[in-house]
């Protein structure tokens, strides 16, 4: 089968390798749409990251690049391995795409995605979402119902936003701020509406950015270029500050104006993956009790997450600017997206 | 009466002043012993921090320097203003030294704490307890019992570790570190223990505080020059790192070690206050989902943390090292913090 693969860094090629092969106590998904997510991009322009080379192969499958890329995939369950009941050949589904070792204290504690040899499908081995079959364990496969493959593939940046959300404690009385209105924090904005928060602030300097904020439910959109974002923060929450923000842009200063626009006792937390160490005024967490929250990908969150989407929560079709064959993934897919970052969320591929 | 002002950088005097004013609905307090605090000390070699000047008088005194010092106090019930009919002359009390607004957010949430004009007796004007006498509002006077005075003086520094560990939810399954054994660290390991907190581990690299930490309550103490504390605290958690940490150092390698020896999902209390921005690694938050909180003072913590002395639970002699009159206060009180700044914990001043 054809895949995408990612051989080094700005080396990604669509190669023919073999296709995964079912065991029993799996699953044969046929990918129908995988997204492009910013991961994958890092990995094009800078990496390897998180994906496993030679001299470091991945703790728990072993492998190393080249290593098919993909991890925001549903498809439709193609073969079903002996013993495996809950799913049927037919069913649609969204594959939650995690490699993990499930002894390690985080996974005993059911926080998986945290997971001491933490690997992900389509980023350290194991197949990926760009290719036209991936194998996985039915506890990972999430049946969509009623909803599309293409609807399908951003659940999993969905989920990122409903962990996140989860962890803020957000509740409808509160007032949030999402810090950045690329894919993350968008779908952040759409979960915190989702969760039926009252008042969304985003704060984003771009304009093709900006433009998207709205339409993902944020209630008030700031340009921190035009806009004092902690005296406008202050003007909208009566003096407070926001209970709940988000940073979703792994920048310094960024980081500092989400601190210190989260209200006294309130909760900040972190969805961006940092490239460097953060500059942290560790006073304005002490002098308003503010709590400084890691929030990593989802665990437990899929089946919340389609719930939000097919009880029409959340628009997902807002998302999609852009559908591409595979052959096309490196110049209408990742070029594309090193050339108009801003213009496009979520480009979908198909295998 | 006499009190010790601060009047500058390295001027603290022993100055005559007017005794405070009792008015209705307020407590005269004569105090008996007030501990000299790190805070106290901060403001001598480097201040003024908290210390108003007349530059930027505080919000709420309209006082600036000079002002008198000590906000670790506890006396005895002088007189009783009109209106006041919970405490009687001849009580014996400590006093948490606050100076709130009442009216900003933090104070309408209860942590008043994190008052938006937060000021304290004996650092921000409104008298202090390095003199006779201080008059304050019966909801700041905490009845000690059957309780001494010296003892009372350390209800201050006790409240900020019970407030710490209240903060942090530990309890007594749980394992803490607390980083850190001068004397908030060491209030700190005292406050879990009582809080029933199985396994607290105290690292230290100064050998006098090494040796305060397990009378302190400390199981086992680290000396980070010949420990990797990683390891052993990974070794002393089965691999899984503390429930939760306390940050008591103010140090960035410390944080990010504390940050590090956190269990997945656990919580990591920053008590110290920073004199410089730290770098914060912000990938070993993210990656196993910690969260980092601030710690300030204490709020509704006074009766709880004197029931916990009067109940057994701490032995606060442990951390007198030194009782002095006011006309000593600055050659064996300040002078001698600085000169064996280790060696001593609590030297408190009968003024």
């Amino acid at each position: 089968m054809k895949a995408a693969r990612f051989h080094g860094r700005g080396d990604i090629r669509v190669d023919e390798i073999l296709e995964p092969v079912l065991r029993p106590g799996t699953v044969a998904v046929e990918v129908e749409w995988c997204g492009i997510c910013g991961t994958d991009l890092h990995e094009y322009l800078e990496g390897p990251i998180f994906a496993p080379t030679p001299e470091a192969p991945h703790a728990l499958t072993g492998e190393s690049i080249p290593i098919t890329l993909g991890h925001e995939f549903a498809g439709v369950v193609a073969e079903v391995g002996a013993g495996v009941d809950r799913l049927a050949v037919g069913d649609r589904v969204a594959v939650e795409p995690y490699i993990v070792c499930g002894r390690c204290d985080a996974c005993s504690q059911g926080r998986y995605n945290v997971c001491a040899s933490l690997g992900f499908v389509g980023l350290s081995g194991g197949g990926g979402g760009f290719s036209q079959f991936v194998v996985a364990e039915p506890r990972w496969i999430h049946p969509l119902g009623d909803l599309g493959t293409d609807v399908g593939a951003l659940i999993e940046p969905l989920a990122v936003a409903y962990h996140a959300v989860r962890l803020s404690g957000a509740r409808p009385e509160h007032s949030a701020v999402v810090f950045g209105a690329g894919p993350i924090g968008l779908v952040t904005t759409a979960a915190l509406k989702a969760a039926g928060v009252g008042q969304v602030v985003v704060v984003e300097p771009a304009e093709a950015r900006k433009g998207k904020a709205p339409v993902a439910g944020a209630d008030i959109v700031l340009d921190p270029r035009e806009t004092d974002v902690l005296g406008a923060v202050a003007d909208l929450t009566n003096g407070r500050g926001a209970d709940v923000t988000f940073e979703c842009a792994g920048i310094d200063a960024v980081l500092e104006t989400a601190i210190r626009a989260t209200r006294a006792g309130g909760t900040c937390v972190n969805v961006a993956i940092w490239g460097h160490q953060a500059r942290v005024t560790m006073n304005d967490l002490v002098f308003r009790e503010v709590s400084l929250v890691g929030s990593l990908a989802y665990a437990h969150d899929h089946p919340a997450t389609i719930e939000m989407v097919a009880g029409g929560l959340v628009d997902p079709f807002q998302f999609i600017t852009g559908r591409i064959q595979l052959d096309d993934i490196v110049d209408k897919g990742f070029r594309e997206l090193v050339d108009n970052k801003e213009e496009n969320v979520k480009i979908l591929v198909r295998p």
